[in-house]
């Protein structure tokens, strides 16, 4: 695979936006959290999601120009319409606007009402985390994990973003409510590796570690069972209704169609308690394991140095 | 097992209370938190939880008369200290602290260090649900799940509550980062049964459903694996950070010794963006499964017309 270098691989996502109408500064910011993304090492939200968002731009489902829309503010809360727009975009405004209400407020919220997919959630608490604040953000989406005691697809993987400043490396939790995803299901079979743990039900109903037989049977499990599938109806339950939007029964089941979803952005700035970083320091060394967003730090370090991996047919078809 | 009417249980709690020193109004208060949660069904964390809480105080660890102090206000966002009183009415105080923020600003927040254990975290989401508010709290506890990738247990099972509104039963989730709690497993292993779905590790390091062999090895599995294990982290991160307290590995590591511990309180007010209930109702009947919550509205319904089962032995005490 070749290793692009991140200024060339953003700026050639930059002229693919603009090609497709994007205005300048919105196309170079677009790109920049596409590229970004592949740069921390999350692959399968970053640039390999590009050709998806291209043809779902040229289908008339994500409107290039339109920008969010505040429909009513409320002290330190606000509720935005997204109106189609990219949803990096429109998920980094949103956050935007949190760590400002958050500074203000001493924390602040956004619900965003009918945007499009935000790529990768971490983005947004890497954003809230740079800009000194606790981020916390969540994404409805289209149906696609059964309910624990249900085997239909009803309710989203809804993932939660969970972010803490911190200036030895920010710690930053990005998780969807499904225990494997169906890109690291389809990553798992390809490579011919059982999964490390049980990850859903085969055909006959039993707990398998077959990703094949889970992407046969659709049915994924939530984490912890019964746990995650509660918690991912709550995230669902507060994104659509203090967005006013769509909830995840509502969207359409087709990711190309995957339009209008609703998303939540809290901010809390722990400055103005005068809350202290070494706390974290402390917390962190005290696990004594990985820490959420390490390998982030890391494998971004590593490709600003040697250049971001990119499918090279991929970077052929952007290239042109 | 004696079922109790409602009204003689909190007396007579009520009674132990001012026994132990508590003033009239606080004794209510605290007796009726200890009630409910028997009420609602969560015996582990209800009357059952009352001798050893008559012991901390005993022993000086919770001081009956302290209450919390508010120490930095900012806006919506305030940070208390708890001054080591009871955990139950420090919670409670705290989520209406929240909630009257909320009222004022839309959403509003409570970090709140040195405090004692909270008993039913679930109280504390019913509470904001009631006052019409979306409602999102949790706590660190002393050390007792090791984090994925260790076997020594150096992080908390730090439950979380979330709360949505609904007029036809609040959406109340109640839930520790640990798959299974040591009571959960005690229980198991006393009705001989295994468990319904992987627990932990047994000593061997081989992931099991023998609830003792995973109360020998002290190796609780965390909700998702490495996921919960991190979301568990994040939490106290948070917590001890707002709060200004101790974070989990400052937490002494007995059960009648845990206290000091950090908790955050969060009231989110849907009312002020005009949010219709409606989108809760067609949420809920959409996942087709019982919801978060259902259980609890349906035992308190049965133990209010039946009684509070008490255990034989522990109501006697309670009556002496």
């Amino acid at each position: 695979m070749p290793r692009i270098p991140f200024e060339e691989l953003h700026q050639k996502l930059t002229s693919a936006l603009l090609a497709l109408g994007f205005t300048g500064q919105r196309a170079q910011a677009c790109a920049r959290l596409f590229a970004e993304t592949t740069l921390d090492g999350v692959y399968t939200h970053g640039v390999a999601r590009f050709p998806r968002f291209v043809r779902m731009v040229r289908a008339g489902h994500i409107d290039v120009h339109a920008e969010p829309e505040l429909v009513t503010p409320h002290g330190a809360l606000e509720r935005w319409d997204g109106r189609h727009g990219p949803g990096n975009l429109n998920a980094w405004q949103s956050m935007e606007r949190a760590i400002a209400l958050a500074h203000a407020h001493g924390l602040g919220a956004v619900a965003l009402a009918n945007t499009t997919h935000w790529m990768r959630g971490g983005t947004y608490g890497w954003q809230a985390a740079d800009a000194g604040c606790i981020g916390i953000c969540w994404t409805n989406t289209l149906p696609n994990l059964p309910p624990w005691g249900s085997a239909e697809p009803r309710i989203g993987n809804n993932p939660m973003v969970i972010a803490v400043p911190r200036p030895a490396g920010h710690v930053v939790l990005d998780m969807a409510m499904s225990q494997f995803s169906y890109g690291a299901l389809a990553a798992y079979r390809e490579r011919g590796e059982p999964l490390p743990v049980d990850g859903g039900f085969d055909a006959a109903g039993q707990l398998t570690r077959d990703a094949a037989a889970i992407e046969g049977s659709g049915r994924p499990l939530p984490i912890g069972y019964w746990k995650g599938s509660g918690l991912a109806v709550m995230l669902d339950l507060i994104a659509a209704m203090l967005a006013g939007g769509l909830a995840t029964h509502q969207i359409p089941p087709e990711p190309e169609r995957e339009i209008g979803i609703s998303q939540f952005f809290l901010a809390i700035d722990p400055t103005v308690l005068g809350a202290s970083g070494g706390i974290a320091d402390a917390i962190v060394a005290s696990v004594g394991t990985r820490y959420p967003g390490q390998r982030t730090l890391e494998v971004r370090t590593e490709n600003r140095k040697l250049g971001v991996p990119v499918d090279d047919g991929l970077w052929r078809e952007i290239c042109r």
